[in-house]
C-alpha cells in the first residue's frame, strides 16, 4: 500500500535546466527522505507554479514529509503551499502500467 | 520532455478494493489514451476525494486528456474537477529515482 503525495505552490523561477544548480543539493537530501520511493519534480512557468508528485511507502512518511515541507517553504516565503495525500489503487493502477 | 497531469474532485466511493469492479473497464480504456505513460489511480475516503496522477508524453496529449476527462466526470455528475498540468523537470527528478 503506498501513497501520493501532491504539491503545488506559486513560484517564480529560475526555470528547467536553469533551476537544476540551484536545487540539485535540495533533491539530493529529499532522496534520503524516509518512506520516499520517488519524485517527480514539476513546474508550470505560464500559470506561475511549481510543485512536486511524490510516492511514499506508508501514510505516516507522506504526512511527516508534507509537515516538514509545509515548514521548509514557509521559511523561504512561498505562503500558499497546496499538499494532498491520496492511496493508491493498486489494481487499477496496474492496469494504466503505473510505477508503483 | 514530459507532462504531469494531477486530477482530484470529491467522490463518495466505492472504495480500494471495492472501486476494482466498477472502474476496471475506464482503466483499460484509459490505457489506450494517445500520449498517456502512465496513470496512478488515488483515493482519499476521509477527505472524500478522489484522482489521479498521470504521466504524457507531450503537452498537447494531457491537455486533451484533461478536457475529454473532465466532460466525462461532468457528465457523471462531478462539478468540482480540479486538473493541473506540468512539465517534469527530469534532471531533478532523476535525482530522486522518478519513473519518467
Amino acid at each position: 500500500m503506498s501513497y501520493i503525495l501532491q504539491v503545488d505552490f506559486p513560484y517564480t523561477g529560475p526555470w528547467g535546466e536553469d533551476m537544476v544548480p540551484a536545487m540539485e543539493g535540495l533533491a539530493q537530501s529529499i532522496a534520503e527522505e524516509p518512506g520516499l520511493l520517488w519524485k517527480i519534480w514539476t513546474e508550470n512557468e505560464a500559470a506561475g507554479e511549481a510543485g512536486g508528485v511524490y510516492l511514499f511507502a506508508d501514510r505516516a512518511s507522506a504526512e511527516a514529509y508534507l509537515s516538514m515541507h509545509t515548514v521548509r517553504l514557509q521559511s523561504a516565503g512561498v505562503t500558499q503551499v497546496k499538499g494532498k495525500i491520496f492511496r493508491v489503487n493498486d489494481a487499477l493502477s496496474k492496469i494504466d502500467r503505473a510505477p508503483i
